[in-house]
């Protein structure tokens, strides 16, 4: 007897990363917590009608803490829904043969949801296309992601990748230019913008930064231009200067 | 009968808090609590021989976290010290006369103390001056803001005043351009850099940004670069980047 399939939910909390999961034909939304205060805000969304929405459940906020991970600041709204389809490495190699100048993000080891969520909502500001973990180490917690990532992570994928390394060679072959954030590198500040290319920006953890394997596959490395007596940034603020420093 | 004078005390928690602070020359420090793991992290801090310091009290780590506000990551490190003396608005003018190139930030009404960790940490590694802050918004729990700012707090001050319109015209009769980070202003990457030049960045809480009357009184507005259907930064991550693109 073939085994029933079990499908896989996710829950999703605070205004908005619910409003943007919401207003996403490509997820599918199975149940809809809400209090009465913020039952209005799910009213003025403006979503295509061609989208299937649940009618909320009307319920008390401690009703809704109780369905979530301890501490999740929800703001009273909270959905149920199933996983995005996944994105492929191969996929961004595609879409960056016919598009001028891209931009995706490896993070090395970098775990932290608030991190990881703050570094996506940057990147989708910024225009970057995705950003790359490596699956042992892929930061836990959707929920907490996205409520950090301000919903980001409906519009920019994260993509999966056993090897970093062989990640880094592949974007390589399709001529990106991998740029490892390391403190020993040439000053950011300083480099000229390439109109229209193809950049990886590799990001490492605080403290251990960029691994050593890592580093080398890098076409080059390059630095903050930071200093005076606690010369480093938040992880997340770091990738936000580069981001916008690479642009 | 005059009342005995209650000194105010404060902990801190987090190994780079605790060593910054421990380092610092004008920090008097009370108390050290220590688990027998992280003791030996703090024989390894060179200090002034100048300097006093209590013999840490090796106790577990669960004692450490009933000393601290709930949820604190201590990393088996606290101390309990005696606030840091005020520094005034004054003082950062009259240092303006004489330094060349000098960079403040006012936060208006940004008070997340992880937000204004985070900001002072950049801010001190982009050799910024001072934050300034409303007293009666300033952000409460030194401690998670001194953990957030990996120690950043012992050598960038935070200066509180009554009125910011008033300290922002303080700076402006004393050359300071007053920038304020706004989504209609000017982009920050267009502009010229200008050198030796003072400067105050006037940032906003997010979602309501910078209130009417502070943004007012800037010199101009300037907006990050960002777009798509997520186009605004979190605080910090907004911070550090306007701190990078005025440096």
């Amino acid at each position: 007897m073939q085994k029933p399939q079990i499908k896989h939910t996710e829950w999703l909390w605070g205004v908005h990363a619910v409003r943007e999961a919401w207003k996403n034909p490509d997820r599918k939304i199975h149940s809809l917590l809400v209090t009465e205060k913020s039952s209005g805000v799910v009213d003025e969304w403006s979503i295509d009608k061609n989208i299937k929405r649940p009618k909320g459940d009307i319920i008390e906020r401690s009703v809704i803490q109780k369905r979530l991970p301890q501490g999740a600041v929800h703001q009273g709204l909270a959905v149920q829904c199933s996983p995005l389809e996944e994105t492929f490495l191969s996929d961004i190699i595609i879409q960056s043969k016919s598009k001028d100048g891209i931009l995706v993000v490896i993070l090395d080891q970098v775990t932290d949801p608030h991190n990881v969520g703050a570094i996506m909502r940057s990147a989708c500001a910024f225009g970057a296309s995705a950003i790359i973990v490596q699956s042992r180490h892929a930061p836990e917690s959707t929920g907490t992601l996205a409520k950090s990532a301000c919903g980001a992570t409906e519009h920019i994928p994260m993509i999966r990748e056993v090897n970093l390394s062989r990640a880094i060679d592949s974007l390589k072959d399709n001529y990106f230019s991998v740029i490892g954030l390391d403190e020993l590198g040439e000053d950011i500040s300083e480099i000229k913008k390439i109109q229209n290319s193809k950049i990886c920006l590799v990001m490492g953890a605080e403290g251990p930064g960029l691994r050593q394997k890592v580093k080398e596959h890098c076409t080059s490395l390059l630095r903050l231009p930071t200093g005076g007596p606690v010369p480093t940034l938040n992880v997340s603020n770091a990738a936000a200067v580069a981001l916008y420093a690479l642009k």
